[in-house]
């Protein structure tokens, strides 16, 4: 079976599963931090070499100020979470604002953790126009993309997965994504299953990849 | 019902309809001319502002040469058709090449036809790292982005509707892709029905529009 090397995770509809149980929608971002662990436990059985997970993005920091404030604090506890696993772990996205949460500094360069692992980037205050903004910094002698953005230590992705019904990628690594084949869950992220991913990967492997060719 | 505002036409699986047939997979193209206008039409009737045809791509002229020569041949015809409509009509590639088509090269400027109408792209010889590379002429201070691509002239799309069955953008318009909704259509774009268009618009109809808030 081909395994994609490249997996990125949208984990939406936290707040959706919140107001479906009662709660107000602030609650819902919780329940998807030990999703977030198993998904990379999933990954590490199969063989991807690389995950990235969409934390939250400049567009998200205008919701109001109860969700920001539990949605930030949810991504930092799932970095904080994939770093005890054996992991090369990043964080990225824009550090100069005030809405980049401070404890999640030291992540912004990569490191190995345990034993190194898995290549895993975990997208917190990222913004694409921040990311693609970069390339103003280059010369235009040079045709490169990926290595002139903000994001330049995230491959090419394979294949993304999100969850919560949306068909749309929303700002998500717009470069990376150029050729990423899109698999859609319509259950929320706290309503996660193993077979989400199994069907997922299963689907992958039926598509054939020409790279825009 | 809510209408999208500028929607992307992807019209994939013309080789994989001509083998389907019996043909040889060059001769796929030609089958979707008629269709094209077919679609350019029920944009009119239902109030669509701008429509963006994916025509052919820089990897895509790395196929053998007798399909090369054969999508070049009908994007040429696809234009020349939607000329003769009410369109303000503008064709958006990397002109610089040998693979940009010269009886195209009138059409690199907006120009409207018959009593002007809808704004039509057309994406020749274009190619997503060609566009991105323009912001590298830009002044960093300056924050925005759409304005310093190449297709600066070509909208924020709102939704995208793919033939074919893929699920993934092959390159299509990065930046102008980042929030749009994506609806794929299994059927080969030679195989178009007025009902693939109108399911398209159904469903957008019931998705939240967030711009990735």
């Amino acid at each position: 079976m081909r395994i994609p090397d490249h997996i990125g995770v949208i984990p939406d509809g936290n707040r959706r599963w919140a107001t479906s149980k009662g709660m107000t929608k602030e609650k819902g971002y919780d329940e998807g931090l030990d999703v977030g662990v198993e998904v990379f436990k999933l990954c590490e059985k199969v063989g991807i070499k690389e995950i990235t997970y969409y934390g939250f993005t400049t567009d998200n920091t205008k919701r109001p100020k109860e969700q920001r404030l539990a949605f930030t604090d949810a991504c930092v506890n799932a970095v904080k979470k994939l770093s005890k696993e054996n992991a090369s772990l990043l964080v990225v996205g824009n550090t100069e604002s005030p809405m980049f949460p401070q404890e999640l500094m030291p992540y912004t360069t990569r490191q190995n953790l345990g034993n190194g692992g898995i290549k895993v980037n975990f997208l917190v205050n990222y913004g694409w126009k921040w990311d693609l903004n970069y390339l103003k910094n280059s010369d235009s002698s040079n045709k490169k993309i990926i290595d002139h953005i903000y994001s330049n230590d995230v491959s090419r992705l394979d294949l993304i997965i999100r969850w919560g019904g949306r068909r749309r990628l929303s700002g998500f690594l717009p470069v990376q994504s150029i050729y990423a084949d899109f698999y859609v869950v319509d259950d929320y992220w706290p309503d996660f299953k193993e077979e989400h991913f199994y069907d997922a990967l299963n689907w992958y492997n039926t598509q054939d990849i020409t790279l825009g060719g």
